[in-house]
């Protein structure tokens, strides 16, 4: 195979102040590196943008390594084996991983997919389309099944609200919501969304957060779309969105915080409600997740969720821009809201 | 016996803004009540000033009931039993029960024991002196032993921050995690305080809030207090104090919301930092504690801080006012930090 003799590479040209720009992003041209021995290069088919890629454009570390500027962006890719040096990884094979977002990849075929670690998985294209390692069956789906199931144990009947509720994260932990036999209230961003998230999703009710102006108007939404109180929060989003769901707490009332993008996009930090008035009171229940805490049980999630897709009871969407050079644009847009589903950047 | 005439109680004259002053209370002089079938008639030998009775004085529902205008105060007492009308009790026995601040109280001779129930127990003077029934073997130590053992598995060698060190259940917390073999550092507002927790009661460290003037400065302090971060932080005032401890969490913390006594000392809520800045990170868990949800297991805690006690592991103070026209001062000097230990008010 004759390969281009260019690999352009997505890399930080200025650390954002609140919301990224375009011009914070700019495509670099390397040449295509050439594997060592017991390395392989993978050529990228989809590239991954994720609200977690947000936090390391900071100056200040905080979980991750910190970016520095003119390094390539730190991302998820899938793609296919394209030189192999390592009798593990056969030319033709998928792989998916930290590969950042660049067209071609160097890795040294490592499975270590803890934190810090760019460890490589194999990605059948029998089972699903390539790209669902990147979404329902990659670290957003896992996200969604240990988040819900293992930090808040909803029970059947229960009142669940989900933040970002389109998104990749949040259209996946409402669908496991009722698979699980919960009332499932999701919020997100556009009539599109919540449309979809109630029509084709089966939650219970939807709100367009974007139309009340502060969390005292929002909390007056939930309070009727919530009757019995709120006994899961599935918190993507944090902010204004999250103080306007957690004075609706039910007793013993379990909240997941999986994200933080309403802070994240901002220069200046907004101040929230005092957690002891919600906490306390309600007996309720606080716990941050990072999906690098269970990748050893991540196959448990994948297996669960690739049959209930198969079934008919998860509907994945996706919503995929084209070319390396749009990366930055789509991620910015995700972070926006722009995306339904999983926001994919498609090369190949 | 003979009995005076009069039932001193204390109502509520005003409902307080902030910080309660002695003018929103008053002394009222009632009939002592006759015990009617089934009936005791309780004489207070100790009041109980409680941090929780704060939140009872607000218009609207926190937790517990509203108390109206001209009400009794809702608070804990232990006293002798001078009439009975009930099997189940002997003039000359003690109880200890939520009786209100009154001289002189009439009981049903429940025992229920609930969120919203007035039941009494029966207390043995030849255990420990009565007035313990209100502290280190009351909810007070109640309180302690479970928010600490039960919501935050403290580990030896972990570090445990406990703010209001100095009070009654700070105090009874901080002596439980150095039995439990941690490292303990205690917050409180004087240097007699900081004192007796660091001298007398064990604790590793102490820091006197008050020479700091904002959360950011008390952190400072916190974080050379706390070299190897905060693996539990038992909270009993949340506002500023709790928002100079929470950015120094270490991973897989626990924070158990207690109190919240910052906050409900004014008039206007302040904001405080982003939980999800804390918590997710660090995949920190903050449960919020209620001592009526351990009222089926009280007695585990009572028989474990009294071998404590008599052992010498338990150090127990007390700072005491005397007549009940003194109560409402009592209790705004122990809002204001002015107790070490429990504050009690004797009447007899």
């Amino acid at each position: 195979m004759t390969l281009p003799n260019r690999n352009r590479q997505i890399v930080l040209a200025a650390r954002p102040e609140g919301m990224p720009k375009e011009s914070d992003f700019a495509v670099k041209d390397s040449p295509i590196p050439e594997p060592g021995p017991g390395e392989l290069l993978v050529r990228a088919h989809y590239l991954s943008a994720d609200p977690f890629q947000r936090m390391r454009f900071e100056a200040q570390a905080n979980y991750g390594k910190v970016l520095q500027l003119g390094e390539v962006i730190r991302g998820r890719m899938v793609g296919e084996v394209v030189r192999s040096n390592n009798p593990g990884y056969k030319v033709g094979e998928f792989v998916e991983g930290m590969l950042n977002w660049q067209e071609y990849a160097i890795s040294d075929g490592s499975t270590a997919r803890a934190e810090y670690a760019p460890g490589i998985a194999k990605v059948d294209p029998a089972i699903a389309p390539i790209q669902y390692s990147l979404g329902v069956l990659g670290f957003p789906g896992v996200t969604a099944y240990f988040a819900l199931f293992d930090c808040c144990e909803p029970k059947p009947g229960e009142t669940v609200v989900v933040s970002s509720a389109a998104g990749a994260v949040g259209s996946l932990a409402g669908q496991l919501a009722k698979i699980q036999g919960c009332r499932v209230v999701g919020l997100a961003s556009t009539k599109e969304k919540t449309d979809w998230i109630t029509r084709d999703l089966g939650f219970d009710a939807a709100i367009n957060y974007t139309k009340y102006d502060s969390s005292e108007a929002l909390l007056g939404a939930i309070r009727a779309a919530c009757p019995e109180r709120i006994n899961v929060f599935f918190d993507n989003t944090g902010g204004w969105i999250a103080d306007g769901i957690l004075p609706h707490l039910a007793k013993n009332a379990r909240v997941v915080v999986v994200g933080n993008i309403v802070q994240n996009n901002r220069a200046v930090k907004e101040k929230r409600l005092d957690p002891n008035s919600y906490i306390m009171v309600n007996r309720a229940t606080m716990r941050g997740f990072i999906v690098y805490d269970y990748e050893h049980r991540a196959d448990e999630a994948r297996h669960a969720i690739a049959r209930w897709i198969k079934s008919g009871h998860i509907k994945v969407r996706e919503t995929v821009a084209h070319g390396i050079e749009n990366t930055p644009k789509a991620f910015i847009s995700m972070l926006n809201g722009g995306n339904i589903g999983k926001q994919l950047i498609k090369l190949v």
